[in-house]
């Protein structure tokens, strides 16, 4: 008879470009989407959950890189057929809700929203399928005082979950403003504005001589490449090289050095005055450029904004992967879309909106040792006798009611070794210890972990007789000891 | 030439099966989930949170319906045609996760997850494609003390979410038990086993007639329909009834039922051991039958369990849909699953859990009144001259720092009718108003919009003489009156 063949066993694996959290990974975060929850609560913000699952349709092509449209999501069909899709971010729905609820909904709508996004992208270091988003938007109020709202709310935030103020800056443009530069210049084609686009956010990177090489012929980068220019005159350059350069400390003067940039462009014209006008209303609210700044190298990424733009960076310096110093960078970034909701009902609504990248600012708060400092497991009640189950789960009974986290070691017992290793890999603070000969004395023993550890690592022989880490107290003691240990440690 | 034609525009929709949840909704949970998280912690259980995506190898056969095995997730497959699906529970993720981590987990590995979950099915009424799950699970303990743990926290936790003792009730079976009653039955077929367990699930609407006549020729439903019976001779049928009617107001009655019941049947006699050992770690820890209790009728769909099950139903009444009092039900089910881990590595590996259906518990809390009540929306602040934005914005910064939700009204301002039917719509408790008048003479109005509610529901042109819900207080003064208007309707 021929041999059955069984079926190979399915690799237990994480599927590619996902990944697992645990304990105070998920903590730390829940704990951190609740304190913006509660900033945007207080600004007045409404939650909304909207589901995973999108129509393909209702998605659009709006994903987040202008580069590649109508890319870049998890799809499928469903049994009609239809295309279904796990969303991408949390404006897309946020279009799509708005549209849907419109006559019932309060206007102007404000909506905070947090959860995982996904993106059918290549995974690298550092970046996932998945990853959490936390929004603010506020739909139908076309008033810039939106929008200077968000950057005010945006500050906030960061310094309630734990950025000190310096540690970060929100940096504010208006897209306006650089389509009045490209007006000046004479792009029309709308390849070659977004080209010139691009070019402006390298500004950071490749500072002025670099952008005017890259406007222009090209330019051979650190490599070696050879990069292709925009293919503009230097007259026509001009004008990006004097918006670029026109921040200025004294802020009238950057708006002053805008209008010259913007030459006789309406738009930009437009641009510049709402600038101004989040700027003054920002002013008066005392939010001051150590906090919030005009800065015209903002360019953002998203096609679909039509207004102010804005993003938050942290200014600290971090070690990147190979050691090098490097700036955190952005967590955080927004702006006015006001042709969203029209993709569905043919009429704008002005909207405005601001996307927090949870697990950058939380990768951030780690690296500067802000959080994920101190990891307590439960106090672990040790099994020396497998027929007095239910003692044990008294005692842990007993410390929970007293609000001590606390289990009862549910592995085989037999190894009382294993029980020990088992409560230091919980990175338990006490172990309870009830013998038989405790028990028949009335007492147990509570083993003071995290001195035991402390005097395993320094103590000498004196020290060590000195300072017992275990000690006998009554049953009844039992969670008064436990208590006094804990505290001792707080 | 022709007309070019126009895209249609897309529909905007949840997709079938999904539904969007707004404000309370999404707080409330929030805030539910915290709770659960907090008792799973202090029983000593660590997160986890696992990829909403799986790969469909690792999820496996397991979906909890044993009449649609390998159906019903949502599936796609990847840029290398690798299948991937979301994952339809929290189990079958952990399962995948013990064994990819094992060698650094601790063992036991206790972990609680909580999370979406997605299901490829019809939708129905209340039933949708995607819903909150919240999961605690014990993996690597033999031991049915686990399973008794988990008991006890599944009604520490009930009442803590605000389910009082009396309204719900945990019950707790072995499927050993139920195997051993087939055995003593001489049923070895697995479909004619299957049969039998759907049976012994009708008894709480059929009763015993109504499972004697299913087991044997068959019966007539109440709608006029006749259900096939699995056809076993009454002989053969006496073991089900007698388990199933082996309940009894003293415990160790039911034991001896069960034992009459299964016979001379191994597993059957392991089963009813492990039952009295769970009932017996209970009692002494004074979980009585008015919160947990042994009950034959247990049966649970997962074809995967392989010990003791356990469910907790709500015990209380609610309407239907139609307006007929029903029981509201089950809101939270669990077991023994000693070989989901064993797909992966070859290994049994001993696992126990409770899984809390989120949606379901707080549509019982709402249906009993418990959340749902109070809703408070923001302070609003209205603009009565759109040049003052800044003096309007000031006001709600004062209010938020004195920890008040409050907000700007941001929609157009020209209309100021639309500005109170916003802030009618938002449910706020208070709006403010500061016009050229006011301003010039350095004071607020301040209108009580919950008093001004109630005098225009119910008073009398006298009363609403005497009973001002509008009040002009200096500027300085504008946070204290809205606080003291806010204390009075707390």
């Amino acid at each position: 008879m021929a041999k059955v063949k069984k079926a190979p066993r399915p690799k237990a694996q994480t599927p590619k470009g996902f990944r697992d959290y645990f304990g105070t990974e998920v903590t730390e975060r829940a704990h951190m989407l609740k304190t913006i929850a509660e900033v945007y609560h207080q600004y007045g913000f409404d939650a909304l959950e909207s589901s995973a699952v999108e129509t393909v349709e209702a998605l659009g092509k709006f994903l987040p890189d202008v580069d590649r449209p109508n890319e870049g999501v998890f799809a499928w069909q469903d049994e009609d057929d239809a295309w279904m899709a796990l969303r991408y971010d949390l404006t897309a729905p946020l279009a799509r809700v708005y549209a849907q609820y419109r006559n019932d909904l309060p206007l102007p709508y404000r909506r905070y929203a947090m959860g995982p996004v996904w993106r059918n992208e290549k995974p690298g270091p550092g970046r996932y399928r998945q990853f959490y988003q936390c929004d603010a938007d506020t739909v139908g109020a076309a008033n810039v005082a939106a929008d200077a709202e968000i950057c005010a709310m945006l500050s906030d935030t960061l310094e309630r979950v734990g950025i000190p103020r310096g540690d970060y800056v929100v940096r504010v443009n208006n897209r306006k403003v650089l389509n009045g530069v490209l007006e000046a210049m004479g792009v029309t084609d709308e390849a070659q504005a977004a080209d010139v686009l691009r070019t402006i956010d390298k500004f950071d990177k490749v500072g002025e001589a670099g952008v005017r090489e890259l406007l222009g012929k090209g330019r051979l980068d650190a490599s070696g490449a050879y990069i292709d220019g925009v293919g503009l005159s230097e007259d026509q350059a001009e004008p990006v090289i004097a918006f670029l350069t026109s921040k200025d400390a004294d802020v009238a003067k950057t708006f002053a050095n805008l209008r010259d940039a913007i030459g006789s462009s309406a738009i930009g014209a437009e641009g510049v005055a709402e600038l101004e006008k989040i700027g003054n209303l920002l002013a008066a609210q005392n939010y001051g450029s150590d906090r919030i700044e005009i800065d015209p190298s903002v360019v953002r990424g998203l096609g679909y904004y039509t207004g102010p733009v804005f993003e938050a960076e942290l200014t600290f310096e971090i070690l990147d992967e190979k050691g090098r110093k490097r700036q955190f960078g952005s967590v955080s970034g927004g702006g006015r879309y006001d042709d969203l909701v029209k993709r569905f009902t043919g009429q704008a609504v002005p909207a405005t909106g601001v996307s927090i990248g949870v697990d950058r600012l939380l990768a951030a708060l780690r690296e500067k040792g802000r959080i994920g400092g101190k990891v307590t497991g439960p106090v672990v009640v040790t099994v020396m006798d497998k027929d007095r189950m239910a003692d044990y789960q008294s005692m842990v009974a007993e410390l929970r009611n007293a609000g001590i986290r606390a289990e009862v070691y549910l592995g085989n017992p037999k190894n009382f070794g294993n029980q020990l290793k088992y409560a230091d890999k919980r990175q338990s603070p006490v172990a309870v210890i009830e013998g038989g000969d405790e028990h028949a004395n009335g007492v147990v023993q509570i083993k003071d972990l995290i001195l035991g550890a402390q005097i395993a690592e320094n103590a000498t022989l004196e020290e060590w007789k000195e300072r017992p880490s275990q000690y006998e107290v009554p049953r009844g003691e039992l969670v008064a000891k436990v208590r006094e240990i804990l505290d001792l440690h707080a």
